[in-house]
């Protein structure tokens, strides 16, 4: 098929693909897991739930779920952008010599972030979120550069 | 358009579009929803809508806004990792038997999991998240076999 | 490259890469805000940070941060939407003279309205968020439009 960028002949297409492959796993897991520690946790969020299962309705979670949930909130605002970013960076005929390391660091740094959050590591968490960030700068500074030198 | 994916030819990346269309719909209906019940609800969140509108401004969000807002949340939490998997699918060259019946299941547990969650309806809304998320695993596991065999 | 869509042939996919580098950073600035802003304010919302710096716990952000918070949780409602969107527009073949004003009044309605959430100005931040809806819609009905055409 034409259109397809999937095959051999794209590896920054590849690259891209894992990417999105092993964050949105890291997203849905963090996601799931403030789900299953609240009702294992024996509270609920919802009136039906509560009342289902027996459990106390609360408006505020506890603080195991809070931090799960801080901790996903942190991976939408970082992961989303580097992933649409990432596309177009490749979709504009981006390199692998740059997609590459950027890709690795930004997946290191956001697995390595959902870990020391969810187990209070500072000063590793701030670390991991810069690491993070600093990946998606380069990444908006190679997307540039491809435009420019197209 | 030689780059065009959007003709005729590819009945994948139509499926894709159509998804993407109808879940940011869904996004954007419950988000729109949350701040025009506030509104109706004679509360704000913000001290200047208070000011304006001579409400009282309270941190917390009555319960039924409080409910749309988590029913967006965990809609943000699905369709985005699902709709960039979908996107990647089809660039890789995905064709449209796995695509379409993932596709459907997805959308249709979507629009279900926003009514059930709003109407307070257990195990429904469970079940619908449990298929949504079922959903993605598949689809993820497509894009690996799509790369696999490309 | 052959399966490039970056180059000077086709300026509706370079609108689009613009938009999601001007949207992207203004996703990024308000998270990043938020953080920096609750650091300065000397509270935290997590046990290590207040260990850390000697700074008091409290599950509730003070007024500036979870303002910051709620300009981000708008943007993030709508900007990623528009962004896959834009993105399935671009793809599907759309051409510049809908895509160019589209995305621009979108990038000016988002920025606009990320400045006056932070100042507190009504009625502009409805005005700023219709905009960036209506824009939206418009995107919907384009992408219909060119797939109807295709």
């Amino acid at each position: 098929m034409q259109q397809s960028l999937g095959n051999g002949a794209n590896p920054a297409f590849l690259a891209c693909v894992l990417t999105c492959l092993v964050l949105s796993l890291n997203l849905l897991m963090l996601w799931v897991s403030s789900g299953a520690i609240r009702a294992q946790g024996g509270v609920a969020i919802n009136p039906e739930d509560g009342a289902r299962y027996g459990a106390p309705v609360s408006e505020l979670d506890p603080p195991a779920v809070a931090r799960l949930l801080r901790a996903h909130r942190n991976a939408e605002a970082t992961i989303y952008p580097f992933l649409l970013l990432g596309l177009v960076y490749v979709l504009a005929g981006g390199g692998t010599r740059i997609a590459v390391p950027i890709f690795t660091i930004f997946i290191v740094a956001r697995i390595a972030h959902s870990i020391v959050y969810l187990r209070a590591m500072q000063p590793w968490r701030t670390i991991a979120f810069a690491a993070s960030l600093l990946a998606t700068l380069a990444l908006m500074a190679a997307v540039l550069c491809v435009l420019l030198t197209a």
